[in-house]
């Protein structure tokens, strides 16, 4: 993206529209695109901006190179009463994620609790749309999905595992959702390469020289590895998130995941995992509705350590965003406008 | 304990049968008291001593003073054809724990994956007993549970959620099963009373003082809360067990988890939740040997930044020692010998 990336905000029907009409004009049907512009908007609306449509330039770079099927649709196969798993058949990851999202909250309707695997994805976006779309129809989830490989293992020295998102959901009747969604790195790459830009030394938690020592020098760390949070702790998440997105859904795994950089062409095979439970099974909307604002009015009363940043549950930034966003308008920046606006005039 | 507490190795066998005579010494029916000791002696024999035998101290102090009752059967409801809920009646945690995995093993066999939520339950040992009781039997397991509290939410002041613990399993049929069994605290208290009696100061990281101001002065640390890990990351993640456990299990959640040691008589109405997922739906067992097997080996394959300490896989420590233990004699403290053998001596 250049430097003077303006921003402007638009009515979120017709970011939402354009969001589809540009997914067909890179070769999507409109079923597709559709999923596909709703997950990302959904991102912008929670002010994801680098997993919301901004990932036009990605995603489209991808599908014009034919790195990710524009045509395919992904197949699910049901393989035990509560468990399906969806072939993506190297679609655009969002689609891939939905259609496995839509096959779990099935299940957990029917069951009480779903599980469906996913492989031949590609990156589906943050998980808290998936959350989200899920709490608003009463359904707990966990969700995660495996990744391009740029973490080393604690106390290895080369990269052997990705910054898998998981993501969690737990509905409140009320729409005060609460909705988890982290990576476990203990920061993005960005807040790295702003301390660089800025001349400023990092904490030595938060990277890895090229040799896997900690190191404070932001240049050093951009060549080495992000550390996940809690030593160990965050090393053993991620390494969840890959047996159960990646390795037991048949998908690739660890270094089989080919990099989306260095082999831009080549099926990357990801996979994700969706856990979805029916809450309904377990208790009244009223007595879920209860508990929810109960549970998160105990964590609102603990006396802020800074008057001015009070104590905040999981979720109520990217809801409030919401809100404010369908009111005022979804911010879009100029490039990503100039791709929507391209790729939708194919389709005009 | 006090200081010489001298440690001795007892043969396998010997100690889960004193641990089974102790418990119904304590007046838990021989069933009962068979799966606790169960559950403490793999505790041992993992070489989680803190969450062993060594807890007939405080299970015992708590029997005997009817905080927990020694009679009490767990009662297990299907609430959803994949879904159960278990009423644990304040009986001591791992009985609640193992007819909970029991329940969800069931359910997992007939439909793929299944899950149970305990209330009602007591502290439950460590997870990765159960982990593992599932993983030899093929399944893979999302276990936790909430606990008393102790944490501070992120930018709050004071204890409002449980260090709740976390585990995951994931087997390999040839026994090299992946288990991580973590708790969201940076470290454990413990690590902190070690600082302090070396007169040593401690990583800011590690805990707040009872402002909820970072400290690195370890007796104001023993004062304030444990940090979790990641910041807000391991706050969301603490806040999730406790929502799955306590809060959609109708268990007590947050600070409405009655205190172990301020209200030792009163039932603490812990809650769990057991998610099980039949791996023998997924593929063939040769299927997941060998990828779980090139899994590990990938992790092994990085290069040591400290040739001395080569990269490992969660749950590797663990089944070494049970291992060893198995062989050599399970160590056995001499105040937890005491104490066993005086429980077991009521019934002989």
């Amino acid at each position: 993206m250049h430097n003077n990336n303006e921003v402007s905000a638009v009515a979120f029907e017709e970011i939402r529209q354009l969001g589809r009409l540009a997914f067909q004009g890179l070769g999507l049907t409109a079923h597709a695109a559709e999923h596909v512009s709703n997950v990302l908007v959904l991102a912008d609306l929670f002010g994801l901006t680098t997993h919301g449509l901004s990932r036009i330039e990605s995603y489209g770079e991808r599908l014009e190179s034919g790195g990710i099927s524009a045509s395919a649709e992904p197949v699910v196969e049901t393989i035990a009463p509560a468990i399906a798993r969806v072939d993506g058949r190297n679609a655009v990851g969002p689609l891939v994620g939905m259609t496995t999202l839509e096959a779990g909250m099935q299940l957990a309707r029917q069951f009480g609790i779903g599980l469906v695997l996913a492989r031949g994805s590609n990156h589906f976006g943050p998980v808290s749309p998936y959350s989200y779309i899920a709490a608003e129809q009463g359904f707990a989830s966990i969700i995660g999905s495996n990744a391009t490989t740029t973490i080393a293992p604690s106390g290895g020295s080369d990269a052997r595992l990705g910054n898998s998102p998981l993501g969690f959901g737990v509905p409140n009747p009320d729409g005060n959702h609460f909705m988890l969604d982290m990576a476990m790195s203990v920061v993005a790459r960005a807040k790295i390469r702003n301390a660089l830009t800025r001349n400023e030394s990092i904490p030595a938690t938060w990277a890895t020289d090229a040799s896997g020592k900690p190191t404070t020098d932001p240049r050093a760390a951009l060549d080495g590895f992000l550390q996940p949070i809690g030593g160990h702790k965050g090393y053993g998440l991620a390494l969840v998130v890959d047996l159960l997105a990646g390795l037991l859904s048949d998908a690739a795994y660890l270094t089989h995941v080919k990099s989306w950089v260095d082999a831009p062409d080549e099926p990357q095979n990801l996979g994700h995992f969706f856990i979805l439970i029916d809450t309904a099974r377990l208790g009244s909307p009223d007595w879920l509705k209860a508990r929810m604002t109960d549970f998160a009015a105990i964590l609102h009363q603990s006396p802020a350590v800074d008057a001015a940043s009070p104590v905040i549950v999981p979720g109520e930034i990217e809801l409030k965003k919401m809100q404010r966003y369908l009111r005022d308008g979804v911010p879009v920046d100029a490039t990503t406008q100039g791709l929507l606006d391209q790729y939708a005039s194919r389709v005009a």
